[in-house]
């Protein structure tokens, strides 16, 4: 007798799932001994009020559920940014937020665009939603260049880029954001090291969303804690998709005595900027091509071209900088702006590998 | 001449969201004089290693990514269930677990399937993504009720049931998982309060994941804390599309501490249990129905059928508990176990709305 052959049964996991590559964060090393320009980490500690308000935290209010509409931390951020609560949504970090987005603004047979290079994170969010992409090549020098007629059902638009630090300017995003169909997120995670932001567009065009994040300028990216800012309608859609209670009760307090706290943030911000253009000049000076920017970090292309193998030589060093492997952002590094003590230990340490 | 209509642009917000009607999470009043009983929050403070561990973090700490792998939690969590690391996924809450769950089992022409009355977020999280629902009514008195052949991509099963508190039988939950053709996702969240829990089955089968939360038992629902446990399989699709960064520092930290402290976890476990026991007799002694409880929380039937205005009168009393509209649901209240003070305080409050 023939044996039965066992009964097709359905695969437990969604076949998009099942063939997704995830995201790869930078590397986040457990030892103390390496200086770290990988992940666009601040080199400075959080704003002192949060060490306060940590202090001040009562653990038994813990055994309670949070607010779960964030409104006291929504109602600071509002008033940071000349908008109303109700045009604030936090997240969980502005990963949450993208996500959200993507789900709350793209059907199935939609589609995302972003800039090609820009955060990795964007084509990784479509393939999790299973939903097609139109990425949109940058110039040459990784300038604007988006084509006459172009849509999408939403489009991530990282301003500053990432990982290249340039700033596109806001004549170029508002006249995009005016004709574009769908909706704009644009990405201002690095804003806060730039010359100019978008808010205002947020807050006046329909169909245009700001996310922000306390990860870079704030230096609290252990915190999880990101937000949208912009147009009332889509904040609302994407309040009724989030999990209710998405940031937790410590998470709201450090981040509501942060905002109480900007002015050393700002002073953070200030040596930071400083520093960056220190840096780009020393390797100006030695033969960088480093491309302006109003981020945290610098996007450069070493003199000889190896960069992959200049990032192996640099982690010899004990130094982590990123490499992103690929056509657009393979002949490139990019280094976090750490302290001047760290930057001048990686310029020494460059110049110890152009010696070898 | 006749002026061109405007174009038809597409709606900016998926169909489906728009439609949607979200979540209604239990009323967090800001307030501090009401006796909360409305959201199966711990009476009981979080285990004092908790507090230790919040005034042992260093702020500077967060100045840097967390790990986005929860290594260290989720080495801890695998300890404590007899499982290994790969077999553990943490999440901002289970609330992220479940529609993580949703996002990676789920085709679009897939369903969802829960019991009714169950979790009231179930059908929502099937909303919010648009796949279809396969509710299955429970039995007169909410017992396990499965109908042969019943098939889904997904189960949610709740387990002790809420808003019931009922524990459906191991039996019976692993002859189903046995011969269910989808994913089966175990909601223990309210399992410490039980005589037994299912963890066993989800390390044993290739279908099935127990999902739990520091929320309830170890009295951390501010924190943001659920994981899965379960299936490697499973648990690595989930891993490929949550938020790389989905866990704060401190979220990690804190429930790090709270799993060395158990012993006082279960010390007020014990005693929500006795409160329940004697709340559930002082109930009964008053003409109303009690189903069996397996959870921190009470599900009644007053003696007069008149739940909606019972939640009424004892809100006048400064008293909160959980009325859940609709036809299965609507002549119950939920009560939430607090402490044996604010227990007798709420049986006094009965007393004096029975007089009036």
């Amino acid at each position: 007798m023939i044996p039965t052959p066992p009964e097709e049964t359905p695969p437990l996991i969604r076949r998009s799932v099942a063939a997704l590559e995830g995201y790869v964060p930078g590397e986040q090393p457990s030892g103390q001994t390496l200086i770290k320009l990988n992940t666009n980490e601040n080199p400075y500690p959080p704003p002192p009020k949060v060490q306060q308000a940590l202090q001040a935290f009562a653990v038994d209010g813990l055994r309670r559920y949070p607010d779960p509409s964030c409104l006291a931390l929504r109602e600071k951020l509002a008033s940071y940014h000349g908008a109303s609560a109700d045009q604030v949504l936090v997240g969980n970090g502005s990963d949450e937020v993208l996500a959200l987005c993507l789900r709350a603004f793209v059907e199935r047979e939609g589609s995302v665009g972003y800039f090609d290079p820009s955060y990795s994170l964007y084509p990784v969010l479509a393939a999790i939603e299973d939903v097609s992409t139109r990425p949109v090549a940058l110039g040459p020098d990784f300038e604007w260049a988006m084509p006459a007629g172009y849509e999408a059902s939403l489009f991530f638009l990282a301003n500053p880029n990432a990982p290249t630090g340039l700033l596109f300017s806001k004549h170029d995003v508002r006249a995009f954001c005016e004709v574009f169909p769908g909706v704009v997120l644009i990405d201002e995670a690095y804003v806060d090291f730039a010359r100019e932001d978008c808010v205002d567009l947020a807050l006046s065009l329909p169909n245009v969303l700001v996310a922000r994040t306390l990860s870079k300028s704030f230096s609290l990216a252990g915190l999880r804690l990101g937000y949208a800012v912009g147009s009332t309608a889509l904040i609302a859609a994407l309040h009724k998709i989030r999990d209710s209670y998405n940031v937790s009760a410590l998470s709201q307090a450090l981040a509501e005595a942060a905002l109480d706290d900007v002015g050393a943030v700002r002073e953070n911000i200030g040596r930071i900027r400083a520093t960056r253009e220190k840096t780009a000049e020393d390797l100006g000076a030695r033969g960088f091509s480093v491309t302006p920017s109003d981020a945290n970090f610098l996007w450069v292309r070493p003199p000889d071209g190896g960069a992959k193998e200049l990032f192996a030589a640099l982690r010899q060093e004990n130094i982590l900088v990123r490499y992103f492997p690929g056509p657009r952002t393979g002949e490139h590094l990019r280094i976090t702006i750490g302290t001047d003590g760290q930057m001048a230990q990686f310029v020494e340490a460059l110049d110890r590998i152009a010696r070898a």
